[in-house]
């Protein structure tokens, strides 16, 4: 167009690039000092890489967060290639699923294939299902090369951070000296390039694997012990006439069991695939490693048998498993990498250690805290949920965003993880062992399992391996202590609103623009708590229930720190058509964006569980779980649960 | 998981990175020669960013490329800011559709506010529709910055090229010498910091914009003229009680009439506005600015009207017709930019100039073809359209790829985009004139506009500006000669296949996996032909015709260089459950991930307008446009159009 008069603003031009989080609001301050940190990160795999970039959004500076990791670049990694739903919902909130979700390998069913009564046919298909059976904004698994992760995060870590992870620095020592300095109480001995340093920290985090040096000097105890099966994993591009290769499928055969996952698509432009292989015969109980001194001595007996598993032998295995069909490398070099592991599952005893303040100074995350096995998929995703758990509670309190007080909310991190990891590692185990199983009748004194059997614990398991049906215990974070609970329903897997839960995505419509949007796009990850207010159906009343609550919460809003807390409004098909000047202006002033219709998609109060009459209120913590639950008549109960976690403000009335 | 044992390809680590295009296959030779380039682009706005980066994707490296460009930054572009449908999905064809996605102003509705018959409320909301009407597989508009877009592409284009794009460097001249070089025939005179130096290329693009120096060094020349009405356009954060401002609206007020363009979220959390407000008054016909020529001398009264929008010109009367809602900048520094403009629409007579062989060697592309009104967000799309039209054509050409023979494929650019251009300056006149009338009964002999026919225009228009409709005119590459066509219906923009016509996106779901795919995706812009083949419904007899057609197409595809053909295949609702060995193995040879239940989730057939009875089949050039249909029983028709477009090449049988 022929334009003839022009004038632009200079701040047009910092538009093209794209958008960056806000940091928190701070209300304590800090001074730059030389080998002094508020946070030391040890380990930038998933849990550490995922904790840096979350503090560093916060608003951690340089001068204020290091994270150190032994290894001299970002590609020699583990081998871990499962993301979750809710870890795909995770990433989607940091803005960073993309690249995982179409170039990754979407994995949405699984196929059991077991013994046939058909002595020919040997193996059969009995089913295939659905891989995510749990309610998700995204249906399915994806599998990607551990790395790729690694890359994303800290790609996105060096848009917040300059200096990104110092690499070759490895710690030696840890302990706590609060004589020495009692606002950064935590002593770090670092080696870099062979020069060793002392920095000290307000908080360290460990992330720094199995072999957790930070667990180990803490005195932090691993427990739990090894079961007595082998297993070969090998990665390859595979030449093959089963005709499920590309979906996860459990085969129990007569030969032994083999799990194959669909893996992403590589530059040849061939499809990976992941096949775990049973090794016959077992190790004696308790012939493990020892993993929790470190030492990693075997016993010989054991070393014996896994000193016999070459790719060969894995080979050999699942050849005979997937008979009568066909397997093998596609060409010289389509293996891509193999190893054999004996499958083992421990939990450290305490995941932070406390100054004598009673302040949490020192927490491990991810491997550091719990060791399994690798065939659900859940390394990685248990890892980064770790640091996504702790991460903002952190930033909080250095923040000073938390009031002062008796409770403190970092002992929610160990209460609310060790929990999680305790039951990833019951599940493990059953999952683990059924697999390890024979399907068929009892044979040579050995139980036998059923097909039906396994597929239960599949089922069951489902929720937990999904993500999605994680359930933190009652904690300050989660109060469900409700007198009048204006939820019903009591299925939270499927949406019922419920404190501990995460926030399942739904769909709806916006009253601004007719934006037809995904619910979670509301709940990022910037560390923000928000008010879910589900309208009743009064909303058109300015006298009525809605419109007093709305009230209300304009005042909490006030209470808090700018920019802390965030409103989204829900409404139910309400008697007739309105405008903005037809309901209460709380609801343009906080929520012009983020204000919905809640029946022209989704049916959101059905999903939820609430009773359009009545309406209802959830505070929403910044990870997305739900904190507490209100009816819109009791707003007095969401503003106690938020003067117990974040601190008032003077507010100029 | 304790590994024990393990192993791991060197290849393995290149995983991590984000997945590179294949380049096209190359038949021809090169070899690098200073200041001698296969291609040279000169400017790097939309269309010029475009053509490197697809040339890029291809393969051409930086020997064989060379893209130059005036400024010295990305930052400093133009103000367009729409994205339509079709863009979108290009863009995601190339994977760079997601921060757009997220971080634009999805635009989903327009309301039409008209004068009210109520004195007192002076406008009122006539309707609100879909901002887009036309099925897409992203059913809204994006808004974004300019420069963003540009941004984007330019990050893409360093993962392929060192260089990127070499600022500070304008044309000076440009002309054709065969007898210097006939095979480098185009001559640039170019200047980088003062410095001048002489470039030889193959072929040239002239992406330099409205003032092409490529079009007016070529003869080339601009038709059209001016329009009489004078418009103001600002982008701000607005203050108001108008109730549509986060929709389009098109507002015909009595005090005249703006157009609201909703834009994105800025650093500031506060969300864009674009208002295009009509300043009262017109020139005289003809009294445009001189751009053919680029002298720019305007007509003295003309210029006098022009000089007299400012700012306060432009929101006085944005004001006036918002009446009685308030709308005002919500602070200092609010307004963002703003302009003043004359509606224009004028087209280059010839998009490209050959030399004395015959041979294409000079393009423009852009808005060095065309230039018109903004209001329907068509610019940069166009522009860009525009490259992604020639691209893979002059990759071809280069490559070695097309057969020898007097069709040139490179004629087809000016016949598609030509046809396009001149569509789009007849829908901008019809949409711009009615949009500057007036709604309402005639008055002082002008003739009144009734709602009902502007949004006739408006409907009417949707198929074309969505970018969804375009439909190129019957050339090499679009042939409709079918003497048998198989598909039923004619509502090409609901879907029915028909050659120059998009392939519209459909849900399936993928064999191999489960994978609840769109099909979009396997049309992915890197350069291949497809064959889209819709099997009948007998596709389990193996004499059957779908049998047939498919191994005679496995022929086809051997036929060509490697790689350059894929295929895709959708299935019908056959009579049983099969598996991959009941159907014929060229469907796993050659589509094992493209292989879709075309039922389960779009009834495909349906909005294909194939009969399941018979089948289809499909050739889908590089583009995502359809080129020519067959029946299953005629491959033959296939064949024909491939090797008029590709060279074939020997087959060892």
């Amino acid at each position: 167009m022929p334009v003839f008069t022009e004038h632009a603003a200079a701040s047009r031009e910092l538009r093209v690039l794209p958008s960056f989080a806000p940091p928190l609001p701070r209300l304590t301050s800090t001074t730059p000092q030389t080998d002094k940190y508020e946070v030391l990160i040890v380990g930038a795999g998933p849990a550490g890489l995922m904790m840096e970039l979350l503090l560093a959004r916060y608003g951690l500076s340089d001068d204020s967060l290091l994270c150190i990791d032994a290894k001299s670049t970002t590609l020699k990694s583990g081998q871990a290639d499962g993301v979750q739903p809710r870890t795909l919902e995770t990433l989607k909130s940091l803005g960073l699923a993309d690249e995982i979700l179409c170039e990754g390998c979407q994995m949405w069913q699984v196929a059991f294939w077991n013994p046939s009564e058909d002595k020919e046919k040997i193996i059969e298909r009995t089913s295939i299902i659905p891989d995510v059976a749990a309610p998700s904004r995204y249906p399915f698994e994806v599998t990607i090369h551990q790395g790729r992760i690694e890359r994303i995060l800290e790609t996105d870590l060096l848009r917040y951070s300059k200096r990104g992870v110092q690499r070759n620095t490895k710690l030696l020592d840890v302990r706590m000296d609060e004589d020495g300095d009692a606002e950064y109480p935590v002593v770090a001995e670092i080696e870099t390039d062979g020069q060793t340093r002392t920095v000290r920290s307000k908080f360290l985090i460990g992330a720094d694997g199995a072999h957790s040096v930070v667990r180990r000097k803490m005195g932090l105890k691993l427990e739990g012990e090894s079961s007595d099966h082998i297993w070969g994993v090998v990665d390859l591009v595979v030449d093959t006439d089963f005709p499920d290769i590309r979906r996860r499928c459990a085969i129990h055969s007569p030969a032994g069991s083999v799990m194959v996952i669909p893996r992403e698509r590589i530059a040849t432009g061939e499809y990976l695939t992941r096949l775990y292989v049973q090794v016959p015969g077992d190790v004696a109980h308790g012939d493990d490693l020892d993993l929790a001194s470190g030492t990693g001595t075997p016993v010989v007996d054991a070393r014996a048998r896994r000193s016999q598993v070459t790719e060969k032998t894995i080979f050999d295995n699942a050849a005979a498993a997937f008979a009568p069909y066909y397997i093998r490398p596609k060409s010289d070099g389509a293996v891509d990498w193999w190893a054999a592991y004996q499958i083992g599952q421990r939990v450290t005893d305490r995941f932070s250690v406390k100054d004598s303040r009673g302040i949490n100074r020192v927490f491990i995350a991810g491997d550091a805290c719990h060791t399994h096995s690798p065939k659900a998929g859940q390394g990685m995703n248990v890892s980064m949920m770790d640091s996504y758990n702790l991460a903002w509670k952190l930033a909080y309190f250095i923040n000073g965003l938390t009031p002062d007080g008796p409770n403190d909310i970092l002992d929610t991190y160990h209460q609310e993880r060790h929990t999680i990891a305790q039951q990833l590692i019951e599940f493990d185990k059953a999952f683990s062992s059924m697999f390890s199983g024979k399907i068929g009748p009892a044979e040579d004194g050995v139980d036998g399992l059923t097909h039906d059997e396994f597929m239960e614990v599949f089922r069951r398991g489902n929720g937990f391996t999904s993500g999605c049906g994680v359930e933190y215990p009652e904690n300050m974070t989660v109060d469900r202590s409700s007198t009048e609970n204006p939820i019903r329903g009591t299925d939270f897997l499927s949406g019922i609103l419920y404190p501990g839960r995460r926030l399942l995505n739904v769909r709806l419509v916006r009253h601004a623009d007719g934006y037809r949007r995904d619910i979670q796009d509301d709940f990022t990850s910037t560390g923000r708590f928000r008010i879910l207010c589900l309208t009743s159906s009064d909303l058109l009343d300015p006298t009525g229930i809605s419109a007093q609550a709305l009230k209300a919460l304009s005042q909490t809003i006030a209470r808090f720190p700018a920019s802390l807390l965030e409103q989204v409004v829900v409404h139910p098909r309400l008697p007739r058509d309105f405008m903005w000047n037809d309901i209460p202006r709380e609801v343009k002033q906080h929520s012009e964006m983020s204000f919905y219709s809640g029946y022209e998609m989704d049916d959101v109060y059905g999903i939820y569980g609430v009773d359009p009459e009545k309406g209802a209120l959830a505070i929403v913590r910044p990870d997305g779980y739900i904190g507490v639950i209100a009816s819109l008549a009791d707003i007095s109960r969401a503003d106690r649960y938020l003067e117990t976690l974040i601190r008032t403000v003077q507010v100029d009335l």
